[in-house]
């Protein structure tokens, strides 16, 4: 019994000097955690397969910054303030010491900028790809969480930064789009979560912009909509904000900035009365009012610049 | 936008059911939640792979049931009560929806038997095999959580159930051993998570047997150790409990019992002066003592009946 096997020895050099204080050093099988008073625990999960979400090629550090950031886009849309996280990962058993190594170093680096910890998980062997799920739990002052449901007709349609640089980052690094700059394939492989922009008091709904633009904003449409009469949406394709080097790409690809995933801005509902405080809010985190929510079915309008509406092939993207 | 994707379809169909009302109809990427006053939350995270942890041909609501079970145990090992959980679940796509409607029904009828609802999660394709990974969570008295450190030379190990019928219910799975009943195949695909019986004013220390008795015992011997002059333990395999079935497998198969894994029963130190009131206690739940723990190096001595020391090939199961 003196001989730790080799989950344990990958446990305790890869992923213990991670441990939140929380965890009790990842000995104990389980994390405790108290929430700060008056505030309320926000809790999500993703997951991300190699060869779905991510490329056997993408360096192991950045593949767990991502599958961090996408979950911290979580908390961000809901007005919370990140925690920690519990981590299960799925690996072939060749898979070398140096990819837990970069894995972990990748984890750390985000841990540091987010300031939060390791609460607990699981090592396994799969005989398929690497496999990651991540739980994470964050907090908001209790009753000031953003949910989905607050869209109403009238209400600006609002999103952070830029739309669609990660859906041509895919296509970059799959060779079918060139990124002279490389800021394109960064962006699919390092989203921002825009923890601190979505504030209850300004923000009516939100949702991170994971399965693309249009999709998701139909989903704050249905959501709120619900025993309301309908919100539909119409927002208009020039005012979506591409970033030099997506519109560099060409005309061809606005669809897909459109519809493809992976951004991980935030989709806000601003009602007319807050916007100009909205838009006021001292923070470097760019907002642009894209359109507005409007009476009906939950449908989604997107207008070009000669006022005619866009035909799009799909909405956005399904991991099913 | 008004076909919603296979994905939420499937999300809709099967898994929104079972939401609990923290989790808002799983329609918000997030759950929110505040744990009663006094009283601090327990976290665990466990995954399940196909081919590793279970067969392909095992019916899906029993692969559903040992995965919230074998999360469920950490919560029992911690003397916390169970509040829900967060889902992921990596599935080919050529998985049949039968699959989908059978691992939700082995959900819901677990989450009726423990009380406890879905708080969110993530689906998506692989293509490899399914995997799962599931964050419990629950609560427990500030300051009344179990740890694993608390064994000290002198106490009693105690052990709940029965050990070693997951492991000969896998050996009977894989046409290595006869299991006429059925009763061993039962314990590997269906464990009891043994919730309520792990008090912090009767047990030191607890964990539950996941990786083999003898090396989870070994790991309570190390935790217990640390800045105490050392613990080891000792055991007689005379006085292992043993179901009838494993007993009629036969002392070809009484090492198996020792070091195989899977069997989810708590493994606990008790203080002398606690051991009475401990077996008193009111429960259904069989608590049998089966060694003490011993001052010096952190090894495990199990005692055969002529009271010599048994050589194990090893002590337990790596899942890497």
């Amino acid at each position: 019994m003196s001989e730790l096997p080799g989950e344990f020895a990958l446990i305790a050099r890869h992923f213990r000097p991670l441990a939140a204080p929380e965890a009790l050093g990842l000995g104990d099988d389980a994390a405790f955690l108290t929430p700060p008073p008056g505030h309320e625990l926000v809790l999500s999960a993703d997951a991300m397969v190699e060869g779905v979400h991510f490329l056997p090629a993408d360096p192991p550090e950045l593949v767990a910054r991502k599958l961090l950031r996408v979950n911290l886009s979580d908390l961000a849309a809901k007005g919370a303030a990140p925690l920690g996280y519990l981590l299960t990962l799925a690996a072939p058993r060749a898979t070398p010491d140096a990819w837990f190594a970069a894995f972990a170093a990748g984890l750390a680096a985000d841990q540091a900028r987010y300031g939060i910890g390791l609460f607990g998980g699981d090592t396994t062997s799969t005989p398929g790809p690497i496999t990651l799920s991540l739980t994470i739990l964050g907090t908001v002052a209790s009753g000031k969480a953003v949910h989905r449901t607050g869209a109403r007709a009238g209400y600006g349609i609002w999103v952070s930064g830029t739309i669609g640089d990660a859906a041509l980052g895919l296509a970059a690094l799959q060779g079918r789009l060139a990124d002279p700059t490389g800021a394109l394939a960064a962006r699919y492989h390092l989203p921002e979560p825009r923890l601190g922009l979505v504030r209850a008091d300004l923000v009516a709904a939100c949702l991170d912009v994971s399965d693309g633009l249009v999709q998701d904003l139909g989903h704050l449409c249905r959501a709120g909509g619900v025993n309301n009469g309908g919100v539909g949406a119409e927002i208009e394709a020039a005012l979506v904000p591409r970033s030099a080097a997506a519109r560099a790409a060409g005309p061809a690809w606005l669809a897909t900035c459109l519809t493809g995933g992976d951004d991980y801005e935030v989709l806000m509902a601003v009602p007319p009365e807050h916007e100009p405080a909205f838009a006021g809010l001292s923070t470097t985190v760019p907002r642009t009012r894209i359109g507005r929510f409007v009476p009906g079915a939950a449908a989604v309008r997107v207008r070009d610049e000669a006022g005619g509406v866009m035909m799009l092939d799909h909405g956005g993207w399904s991991h099913f």
